[in-house]
Formats: structure tokens, C-alpha cells, sequence
């Protein structure tokens, strides 16, 4: 076996990816030689006591990141600016701080000013996820041939983005590198607006007035059942994501309600070529993610 | 083993619906003693005769039906019209004729004045179907524990009702009867919506420029590639529900529009516990369906 990454990697916040990470490390050994998980609820603690998934937990977060060569932020990225500003005298000189928040500028304006000179900031995004959440979600296939995007500011040590990328590689993921306003445009179209609409359709169905909406229930086709799979996600978490990617994902959102709308217009005016040739498209990008593997 | 419901089942269509219900008619042997394909196109018809899934395929829809106690439309419902004119004289007296399509006011106002007297008008639709079509993608399970509605229109002949809901609740479904103008404006929130939905985000996502677009590919997280399984469904069916059940979809289209505006502003505005509660009620509405078994 390949010698421990780091001697201590401590995790702020252990849900569905924060305990993820801490499974696989703990299986393969090779990632760190001791796994600290701080969570701001004690039942969540608990759990991950329970469960077993690391070696110690620890309530503070300032005690959490003490003596840990490595500090990943798994919190939800609104969390982010309190949490940096308590541990960041407290991390260790030399340690590597990275995170797996879904957006990376606001990450990058919100704990970059923070970090102290001689910490190493390494933020990365595995795209990886499931409607989960919480310690019991996680599992250690989760990342298995899926990408994990890195941003580090320019003049990050080469060092510590390696030992990141290495991270993310013995947790099955592949890596790439991205500026961090391109990251956060590719995830808005690919992802957070998704979202976003899945969330307003199940809105949209939930306010429809008396029977209509008991049969909503009843009847939910093939549809509707995979917008309500993504819905269910954590609400915290992708309230932090939306407001925290607003500019990249209003123009997507304002990009996709033309379309929506010429799309209405062709219903109205009976264009059935349009509607066609549009739907012809979604298949199109499909086979595409097919043949990427992605699907 | 039960008496054949029928001595000659005409299936004027056979794709993932008519070919699904064409296995389980083959594989039970109590819904029909002969059942008979039609098809627009000869591949079509070949491939059926190939994966031996009806007795005898006919080119004619004339002759599919001749002598046929049960006719069930299968094709796009744009196409029922002109089916409708060119069977209407061969239909045979006192059979029935019945068909699956998304939507059912346009079905009752397009065949409904083409039936014959003393042929039975029983429209239907079973609430089921994956995002493959064609006949190889039908399967005997398809039916098994989803819904059929039937939408008798008043005073239809009540034994060839009973005899198309025995005929459902054989292929494994659950059978309810509706009105029509209900059951469009149902399926328009479940089932219609979401797909031009899923349609439009993949259309947007495909017009996105250069590298964006390629990456959109590269990386789509689970968001995304449900979109685009829902958005591979078969382009000339959709085309058809869409024109075909226009006001309903309309409405449901404008009160999701206003939804997503209002997500927008919340995001433009910063307003955080107004995101967090319609993700909440996103997944109160995936609890209820997984109460109701329909997750």
C-alpha cells in the first residue's frame, strides 16, 4: 500500500460527501493516516460514531482543524465565511485547505482572504451526488468515474494542488483543472438550474388546488417521479448554491425561459415542426452523454 | 387459465405501448386469441414478425381490423384522425375500439365522431412508458402496478368498458375512470410539463457556445442526465400530446413560469428561506409520492 497522503485530514461537515470521503479513506488507507470529522450538531456526531466512519470526532471546529495537514470544508458553501473565519488561526502551518463546494468564486471570495500566509488553498468540486444527505448517505463508490474539478487561485503551491488531485484519484475520481468563473458557468446550466426547476415544477404541482393535486399524486407518470428524485435534495445546501452562484445561473435561467416560452408559442400556434426539431435535440445531447459514458 | 377477453385483438401501431401490450396479450393467453399488428412502415412490421411478439402483422390497417372484436390505437395521437376515417367503415359491429394515447379530449373529439354505430368507444391511457420506442422496447412488466384511466364518454355501452379495464388490470394495471378534460389537465402537470421542460433545458444547454457546450457533456452531474433521459423520449408522440392537449399544457406552463420567476427574484434578491421552503415542499411532495408507492 502507498504511503498516507496526510498524517491527519479533518473534515467540517460530514454529510453525504464529507462522509463519503471519510469511508473511503478509512478503507483504503492510503489517503490519511487518521480521519477527524467535526459537525456543528452533536446527534450528527453520533451518528458518526456509530456509524464508525472516522476515527474521531471532535465538536469544535477549531480543535477539529489542529495538527491536520489537510482541512476539507464539507459544509453547505454558505457556511463557508464563519467557518474559515474560526479555524483559519488554528490551521497548521503548511496544511492544504480545500473544500467540495458546488461553487467555486464565491468559495474563492469568501475563504481566500482568510487563509493565513503558509496555508496551501486547494478548492474543488466533485461532481458526484444523489438525493441524499446526511453521515448515513455516504458511500464509497460515490466519486467511481466521476469528475472532480479543481480551481486553485493562480500561484497556489504545485505541491498541494498534486496532493489534492492524488486525493480525488484514490477516490475513483478523474481530475481536472478549471478557472473558477468557468466552473461555476458549466455547473449552472449543468446542474444548479436543473435544480432550480425541478424544485418550482414540484412547487408548481404542490399549490394546484383540491383534486387536481391528490391526482398529481396518484398518477405521477415517469415524468414528474424523476423531477420530484432530484427535488428531494437538500434544501440548505442548494439554497447556498443558488444565491451563491447568482449571476451564472439568473443567465441560464433567463436563457432557458426564452426557450421555454418560444416552446409555449409553438404549442399555441401549432408549429409541430419546431416542437419536433427541439425535441429531436434532447435526444441528440443524450446519445452525446451516451457516448461520453456520462448516462 | 380464463377465456381470451377477445378472439382477435387489432393493434394499429406497435411501439413500445402496442408491442408491450402485444407480449403480455402473447405471453398470458387470456386477453386475446389472435392478435393482429399494423404498422406504417414495413421495417416495422418485420421487426415484429421477428421478435414474434404478434400472430400476424398486416400492412393495411383496414384489413388489421377486419374481423377484430378489439381495435386499440397505439400510433401518435396526431395520427388518430386519419386511422380513424380510413378503419371507420371496416370495423366490425359490435366491437370495440379503444386506444392508448397521453391525452383524451383531442382523442374524443377526433375519432369520436368517426365511429360507426354499434362499434364501442372506449379511450384509455395507461400511465406507463420508459424513454425508448420502437417495437423492440415494449416488455410484459411495463403495466405492473401503474394506472390506466379510461374516459368513456356518457352513455358508452357499460360491458365494453368492463371488458378494456378487465384488459388492463391483465397487463398488471391499476384501472380508474376520468373525465377528460380532468385527465389532460393532470397529465399536463405530471407528465406533459416536465417533458417540454426536460426538452427546452436540453435545447438550452445545447445552444450554449463552444467550450461551455462541450464541457456541459463532459461534466453533467446527476441533474442534468435526468433531464436528458426524459428528453430521449420518441420526438413525434411528444410532438403530437403537446399540440393536442394545448390549453392545459399552456396554463401549466404560465403557473410554472411565474414559480421560476419567483426563484429568480428570490436568487437575484438574496432571499434564502424563500428558496429553502420550496425545496422543502419539493420534498414533501417526494415523501407523499413514496407513501403512495409511485416512487
Amino acid at each position: 500500500m502507498a504511503e498516507p497522503l496526510f498524517q491527519r485530514l479533518a473534515l467540517i461537515g460530514i454529510g453525504l460527501i464529507g462522509s463519503s470521503v471519510a469511508r473511503i479513506a478509512r478503507e483504503r488507507g492510503d489517503i490519511a493516516a487518521e480521519v477527524v470529522a467535526n459537525a456543528r450538531s452533536q446527534k450528527t456526531l453520533d451518528r458518526v460514531v456509530e456509524l464508525g466512519v472516522a476515527d474521531r470526532v471532535e465538536p469544535d471546529p477549531r480543535r477539529a482543524v489542529a495538527g491536520a495537514d489537510c482541512v476539507m470544508l464539507c459544509a453547505p458553501v454558505g457556511a463557508y465565511a464563519a467557518i474559515a473565519e474560526a479555524i483559519a488561526p488554528h490551521l497548521a502551518p503548511g496544511a492544504i485547505l480545500t473544500d467540495v463546494g458546488s461553487t467555486k468564486q464565491s468559495v474563492i471570495r469568501d475563504v481566500g482572504p482568510l487563509v493565513p500566509e503558509g496555508v496551501h488553498f486547494v478548492p474543488a468540486h466533485p461532481v458526484a451526488g444523489t438525493e441524499y444527505s446526511g453521515p448515513d448517505a455516504g458511500f464509497t463508490t460515490l466519486f467511481q468515474g466521476r469528475w472532480t474539478l479543481l480551481t486553485p487561485p493562480p500561484g497556489t503551491d504545485e505541491a498541494a494542488v498534486a496532493a489534492i488531485e492524488t486525493l480525488w484519484q484514490r477516490c475513483g475520481s478523474m481530475v481536472e483543472r478549471m478557472d473558477p468563473a468557468h466552473h461555476d458557468r458549466v455547473m449552472a446550466i449543468v446542474s444548479h438550474m436543473p435544480h432550480l426547476i425541478a424544485f418550482t415544477i414540484c412547487g408548481t404541482a404542490y399549490d394546484l388546488a383540491g383534486e387536481t393535486k391528490a391526482e398529481v399524486l396518484q398518477f405521477a407518470a415517469s415524468g414528474f417521479r424523476d423531477f420530484t428524485r432530484i427535488a428531494a435534495s437538500d434544501p440548505v445546501m442548494w439554497r447556498d448554491v443558488f444565491l451563491n452562484n447568482r449571476e451564472a445561473l439568473l443567465e441560464m435561467l433567463a436563457r432557458f425561459t426564452e426557450d421555454a416560452q418560444a416552446m409555449a408559442r409553438a404549442v399555441r400556434w401549432g408549429d409541430g415542426a419546431y416542437i419536433e426539431q427541439q425535441v429531436k435535440r434532447g435526444r441528440k445531447i443524450r446519445q452525446s452523454l451516451i457516448d461520453l459514458k456520462q448516462a
